[in-house]
C-alpha cells in the first residue's frame, strides 16, 4: 500500500544511500522490512486510525533496544538480541512513527567525541574531518543529513546535547526520569536520560510529548505546579563573560548576538554565577560516580579484555576500586552542589539559563592526538546538567565559517515547556504548531484585563500560563463595563437576548489555576462559560450586585472592541 | 520573673530528679541557666512577644547540636563543642521551647536497642528491666517519664519510632528531608530524619510544625497537590496475618483492636502485601549503604581504636571495604524496589499502611546474649521506611501485661497530616486543637450540597480538604433553592435586604482547589464571599440567570435549615 508513510521511508532510503555516511549506523531494517511496515501503518492510515507521527521515520541509538535488531552500545562482543522495545521505542511506534535502525555511539555512551567506535568515528554532517560530537553521534548525524525526520539519543554528561550543536540541530534533553530508560544500557543510572533530536523544536517536543506520556512504570510525572509556558519577558540567565574565554572568537560572537536577539524579543538578561553549576559538573568524571558505569558493564569488560575500545575501558575500568564511602562522599558534596544551584536560580529569579551548548569544533584528528582533553572541553557547559535535576533543549543560534553554533536552553526540573518556547525564541519559529508536552493543564476563559495586552494578563503569565486559543462565548451572555480599578467588564449569561462574546481560552497548572482563581476579587466570579462551539470552560462571570447601573456594552462583541472605541469616557 | 516558662522548667527539674534515671542524660544545662533561660522568656511573654511553644520544656537526642553542650553522639572520645544550635533547635528556641539539655542514644545513632552507650543502657520507662529501645533512647524515657514536654530525636531505620512504641509515647517521623538535618551527626545522610517525641499527636504535630516551617536552606517543601488530610472514610492497610506470627499474641490481639477502632470510626482496611516494603528495608543493613554510616564517622572510628562501642565499631568498620561498585548496585535496586512500592500503593488504594511499630519488649538481659538478632528483629516493621521515602506517625495502642503497645500510621513522602488524623483516630483524641503542620493550602467557603454529610462532600474530602471553621456570611446574601440535581442552593449578594447564612469554610492544597473549581458546573460560581466577622473567602456563589423562579430560602439562615424544615416539596 502506498501513501505518506511510503513516501517517507523512500525519502529516509533514499538519503541514507546519498549520504555516503556509513559509519552512523550500527543496524538497519531491510528495505524490504522498512517498505513492509510503511506499508502495514499506510493500510492503518487509510482505515483511520489516528497515528500523530505517521509519516515520520526515526533513528535509535544503539544503546536502546529495539525488537529485530542487536543491542551492541558499540561493542561487537557485547551484542544482544532484545526480546522487546524499549518502552519509548514502543511508544513511538504506536504513535506511527517508522523505525528505520539503530545508530552509531561512543561505546557504552562513554564519550562526547562520537569517534570512540569500532563501528567507525562519526564524521561531522557538515564538515568531515571535523567529529559529530557524541556519545549520540549516530543519531545527530542521521537527523542532519536529513536520512530521518528525528532520532533517539541518550544524554548523561551532554551525549544528547553536545552532537545537536555540532551538527545544527535540536536535542531536547526534558527533566530526568520524564522519559522511560527500561530497556536502555545505562551509563550512569542516576543521571541517564533518552534524549530526541529533530531538525527545529516544534518537532523534537512534540516526539518528546509522545514519550512523556504514562508509558512505562519507571517514569516521573509533573508535578502539579509544572509551569506551561515562560513569562511574557522571560528572564534569561548568562554568566560573566570571562567564562566564555575558552570560546572560538567567533562564537562568543554568535553567543552574544543569541543573547541580543532574545533581548530584542522581550526577555530581561541577567548575569548568573555559574561556578557552582560547574563544580556539581566536576562530580561526575572527577570523582565517584564513575562508579554507576562500572556497575552497569565494568564486569563485563574485566571479563572480555580487548573487546571495549581503550580509552572506553580505561576510564570504566579505574571505576573498580572506588570505594562506596567516597561515593558516599560524593553523594554528600551533590546534596551541597545542589543546594548552591537552587539559591543561585532563586537569587537571579530566571526562567532559562542559556548557554553556548560546546565550545569548538574539533576535528578528528585533533581528538585522536588527546582523546581525554577534548572530550572534557566539549562538555565543559553540559557536564552538570543531570547532576543537577535540570532540563534542558540545545538549539541551533547561528553559523561561523560555515559551522553551526548552538546554545542550550536551561532550566530546573520540569521547565521543560519553559525551555521550548525560549529555544523556540532562539530560533525565531513563532508559536508552537505541533502537539506540546502536557504537564497537568487546567483551562480558564477571560474576557476583560487579564486578556493578552490588557492590564492584569501578568497574574496568567506570572503563574506560567499558556494561550489555548481565541473564540467566542456561545450567544447567551450580556458584557458590562464595571466601575472596577483597573476597569473590567462583567459577563452575564441571561435567558434572552443574549450575544456572543470574545474570549481568551488559557491554560495553568492546576495549583497556578487554583491560586489565580483565589486571588479573583470581587465582583469577579468564576463558573461555567458555555462557547459558540457547544463546549464550556471555566470562566469569569460577574455578581449580579455589580452591574446595578453598569454600562452594556455587550454590542461592542468584547472588551477590546470596546476599549479601542473610546467609549470609555461614558462609563459612570 | 516567674510566669509559667519558670513553673515549666520547675517540673521538668523536680521530675528529673524524681525519676532518678541518670542514664537518660548525656548532659543538661545547669538549674541556674535553665531557670535563668525560663526567667528571659517569662519576660518577653510578658512584653508580648508572640512564642507558640512557650512554656514547654524539651530535650535533644545528643547527636543534635545543641550551643553550650558539647555533642557526643555517645562516644565521649569524639565529643566537639558546637559553635551553633542545630537550625531545627534555632526554630524551637526562637519559638519560646526551654532546652533542658542533652539525651542518651545508641552510640552513632546505630541501634534499635538503647543499651549501645558507654553513658549506660537506657532502662525502659515502665519495667527498667526492659531496654527503652534506640536509637532515641533517653529523648523516648524523657518524655515518658514527664521530665520533658517533648524531644526531638533521629531516625534512619526506626530510632524515632521503636523507641516510642516501647515507652508508651508518641514519635513523629516527618516525610525526608521537611526538618534540617544541618548540625546533625549523620547516620546514613540519604535516608536521616529529625524526629519528634511527645505524649499526645497533637503535641507532636504542633512540634513538628514548627520544625518544617521554612527555617533552613536543606529542606524540602510540601508539593502544591499535599492533602491536608484524610477523606471521610480513610482506607488503611494492614498485612496479611501471617506477617505478624514473630509478635506475641496479646500483641497480635491489640493490633487487631486498633484495626477494629479504626473501623468502627469510618475506616475501609484493606490488605496490602508487605514484601516489596520488607525487601527494600534488608537494603538498608543487608546492602551497601552502610558506607554511608562509614563515610560519616568510619574513618574515625579506625583512627581511635578502643573508643568506639565495640557493636557500633564493628558494623560500621565491615562498611569501609564495600565497593562504590555495589553501592551503584544497591541504588538500582532501590529504585526498583520504589516502583513495587508505588505500584502496590496505587493497588490497594490505601491513605495509611497500619503497622505493629516494633515487635517485642525485649529485656536489657535478651539484648546483651544477642545485641544483632535482637536489633533486627526490633527493626522489622521500621526499618524500610526511609528507604522508600514514607513518612509515619508511631502511636500507643494500648498495654498488654501493663507494657506498651503501639502503631504507626505511614504513607508516602507529604501524606504527613493524613498520617497524623489517622493516629489521632488510633488514639481516639478527637480533632486537632494545636496548629498541625502547614501544606500551602487555599480557603473555600461551602453553603449547600459540599457541606459535611451533604451529598457532594466527598468532592472536597477525597481531594484531601480539612474543615478550617464553621461561620456565617456577611448580613448581605439571599439563599435561594435551585433546580438542580442534587438540589443546591445559591448565594448572591444584594445590595439591600441581605442576610447571615451559615456556611462552612475548608481549606485544600491549591492543585485541590485548582481541580475542585474547574469542576463546579454551571450555575454555580466561585467567588469572594463576605464573611460575618469582616473577611472574606473564596466560596460559591450562583449565576443569575438560576434565580430565575427560584424559591427564596433566606429566612431559613442556611441550606441545612432548609433541608430540615421539610419545606423542599415547594420547590417548583
Amino acid at each position: 500500500m502506498t501513501g505518506p508513510v511510503a513516501d517517507a521511508a523512500a525519502r529516509a532510503l533514499a538519503a541514507i544511500a546519498a549520504a555516503d555516511r556509513p559509519e552512523v549506523w550500527i543496524s538497519r531494517f531491510s528495505d524490504e522490512e522498512i517498505l513492509a511496515a510503511a506499508s502495514s501503518l499506510d493500510a492503518r492510515l487509510a482505515a483511520g486510525h489516528v497515528l500523530p507521527l505517521a509519516g515520520l521515520t526515526f533513528a535509535v541509538k544503539d544503546n536502546i533496544d529495539v525488537r529485530g535488531l542487536p543491542t551492541t552500545a558499540a561493542c561487537p562482543a557485547y551484542a544482544y538480541q532484545p526480546a522487546d522495545h524499549a518502552p519509548a521505542v514502543v511508544a513511538l511506534v504506536e504513535a506511527g512513527a517508522l523505525c528505520m535502525g539503530k545508530t552509531n555511539l561512543d561505546q557504552f555512551a562513554t564519550g562526547l567525541v562520537g569517534t570512540r567506535s569500532p563501528y567507525g568515528a562519526v564524521r561531522n554532517a557538515i564538515d568531515p574531518t571535523r567529529i559529530s560530537g557524541g556519545s549520540s553521534s549516530g543519531s545527530a548525524v542521521a537527523v542532519a543529513l536529513d536520512m530521518v525526520d528525528f532520532s533517539l539519543g541518550t544524554d548523561t554528561a551532554g551525549s544528547g546535547r553536545v552532537p545537536a550543536a555540532l551538527n545544527g540541530i535540536v536535542g531536547f534533553k526534558a527533566t530526568y526520569g520524564l522519559v522511560s530508560t527500561t530497556g536502555v544500557i545505562p551509563a550512569c543510572r542516576s543521571f541517564d536520560c533518552v534524549t530526541v533530536f529533530a531538525r527545529d523544536v516544534d518537532r523534537a517536543e512534540s516526539v518528546m510529548a509522545i514519550l512523556t506520556a504514562n508509558v512505562a512504570h519507571d517514569q516521573r510525572s509533573f508535578p502539579a505546579d509544572a509551569p506551561l509556558g515562560p513569562p511574557d519577558h522571560p528572564v534569561v540567565a548568562h554568566p560573566a563573560a570571562a567564562l566564555l574565554a575558552d570560546l572560538p572568537l567567533s562564537w562568543v560572537t554568535l553567543y552574544q548576538e543569541a543573547l541580543a536577539q532574545l533581548e530584542a524579543q522581550g526577555c530581561q538578561l541577567v548575569e548568573i554565577d555559574l561556578e557552582p553549576f560547574l563544580a556539581a559538573g566536576r562530580l561526575l568524571y572527577q570523582g565517584a560516580f564513575v562508579a554507576e558505569r562500572y556497575h552497569a558493564v565494568g564486569r563485563w569488560i574485566d571479563a572480555h579484555p580487548g573487546e571495549a575500545d581503550p580509552t572506553v575501558g580505561a576510564i570504566i575500568g579505574a571505576a573498580a576500586s572506588v570505594s562506596a564511602a567516597d561515593f558516599a562522599a560524593d553523594l554528600d558534596r551533590l546534596v551541597a552542589a545542589r543546594a548552591l544551584v537552587e539559591a543561585e536560580w532563586q537569587r537571579v529569579g530566571a526562567d532559562s539559563l542559556v548557554l553556548p551548548t560546546t565550545t569548538g569544533h574539533p576535528t578528528l584528528e585533533e581528538v585522536a592526538a588527546d582523546p581525554i582533553g577534548v572530550n572534557t572541553r566539549l562538555g565543559q557547559f553540559t557536564t552538570f546538567l543531570n547532576l543537577l535535576d535540570q532540563c534542558a533543549v540545545a538549539v541551533p543560534a547561528g553559523r561561523a565559517a560555515g559551522l553551526p553554533f548552538g546554545v542550550s536552553c536551561i532550566g530546573p526540573a520540569f521547565s521543560d515547556r519553559v525551555q521550548a518556547d525560549v529555544a523556540r525564541l532562539v530560533e525565531g519559529s513563532g508559536p508552537a504548531r505541533l502537539p506540546q508536552l502536557s504537564p497537568p493543564a487546567l483551562s480558564i476563559a477571560v474576557v476583560g484585563a487579564h486578556l493578552a495586552g490588557q492590564p492584569l494578563h501578568h497574574q496568567l503569565s506570572d503563574r506560567g500560563a499558556r494561550l489555548v486559543r481565541v473564540t467566542s462565548t456561545a450567544p447567551s451572555y450580556r458584557l458590562y463595563a464595571l466601575d472596577t480599578v483597573p476597569p473590567k467588564p462583567g459577563l452575564v449569561r441571561v435567558a434572552d437576548g443574549g450575544a456572543s462574546i470574545t474570549l481568551e481560552v488559557w491554560e495553568l497548572s492546576p495549583a497556578g489555576f487554583g491560586d489565580f482563581v483565589a486571588h479573583v476579587p470581587a465582583p469577579m466570579a468564576i463558573g461555567t462559560v458555555a462557547l459558540q462551539d457547544g463546549s464550556s470552560v471555566s470562566g469569569f462571570l460577574c455578581e449580579p450586585f455589580a452591574l446595578d447601573g453598569a454600562l452594556d456594552i455587550t454590542d461592542y462583541g468584547g472588551w477590546v472592541a470596546y476599549l479601542r472605541s473610546g467609549a470609555t469616557a461614558s462609563v459612570k
